[in-house]
């Protein structure tokens, strides 16, 4: 019997689609609580450090999105074979984490005046300087994030990347096609496809 | 024969003196490559992802302070015994990792009428909120950040205090016993002691 599942989180795709994904990856059955934006000021106090994501599974409540994927990479011998092999999964995921608040911080950005100032460092030097370095990781990596085979990483980054599409507006692998295919291959995992078929249509 | 490693960070504690801290507690001889502020801008782009703490260890290069603690914590048996012990461990550390960067992001803003707003949410809304959870996570712990005993975690939340502290301008643990406590706990640990009482002194 699969183990008693819930992810409560948001309804967008944001940092619970990672654990989406690799929920379905394993084939965990998960019960998809989303709580809209207007109804979760009320039940922050409720929450562990106030924070969502949260995972129940086995029994046990979890927050931080990367804690809770690296938790399932491992129950799903996806976190590699060895110390090094995790150390460059978590270096991978942990400079994903990086671009990725780099660009929210100027997605979110209240003040138009300021938005459009983070918006060209963003555009112009953050997301360059990042993406053309993955596309070399990726590359050295045999079409991988690390250790030459997939990992709880490419997954975390695949999920990720149509939260960041929608904040930079634009295909953020268009130009760096080790990303782009590397996306691609994990989109096209059956059960990753599947999930994507069914999946809520969400903006972000 | 101790493994030959080298840290390159800044002159300052910041990110890199937990690295420096699990590599005393470990009894691991290392060079601590320390570069100024001003020599940075020339370096960065000759460094993976143009990022300090670098660590070479074991004849690798690794980068995300938070990836090299994990290494390092495995390493040492301090990254606990089983999946959810070290999940337990990556939730606090991440969660420390949200306190860290928000009052990183007052810390460092340029614009002095900026810097008043954030300091305001900082001080009375983001501190205690985390503070108040953490001092009673470590409770519940039984004086330890996770599973009832001593982790990496625990190690880089005190190594991670005096870099806050100075941020805070004040000793953010003051009035929560159970992390005022912890610190000190790890301060006294006869490795780290000693690395205290022999490493640069330094504002940051």
């Amino acid at each position: 019997m699969a183990p008693k599942c819930k992810l409560t989180y948001f309804a967008i795709m944001g940092l619970g689609e990672p654990i989406r994904y690799l929920l379905s990856y394993g084939k965990i059955e998960f019960e998809d609580n989303r709580i809209e934006f207007e109804k979760w000021p009320p039940l922050k106090a409720s929450m562990p450090f106030g924070q969502m994501p949260l995972l129940e599974i086995d029994g046990k409540k979890m927050i931080q999105s990367t804690a809770i994927c690296r938790y399932l990479g491992k129950k799903l011998g996806l976190a590699g074979e060895n110390e090094w092999e995790s150390a460059q999964i978590d270096m991978a995921v942990d400079t994903i984490t990086d671009l990725r608040l780099k660009l929210s911080d100027y997605y979110w950005e209240p003040d138009e005046a300021i938005k459009q100032k983070k918006k060209e460092t963003v555009f112009n030097e953050t997301l360059p300087f990042y993406l053309e370095r993955l596309n070399v990781l990726v590359k050295e990596n045999g079409g991988y994030l690390a250790a030459g085979k997939l990992s709880w990483g490419d997954i975390f980054f695949a999920a990720l990347c149509d939260y960041m599409n929608c904040a930079a507006k634009f295909d953020i692998t268009k130009d760096y096609p080790n990303l782009a295919s590397l996306k691609k291959k994990i989109s096209e995992l059956p059960a990753i496809k599947d999930w994507i078929s069914r999946r809520p249509v969400t903006e972000l």
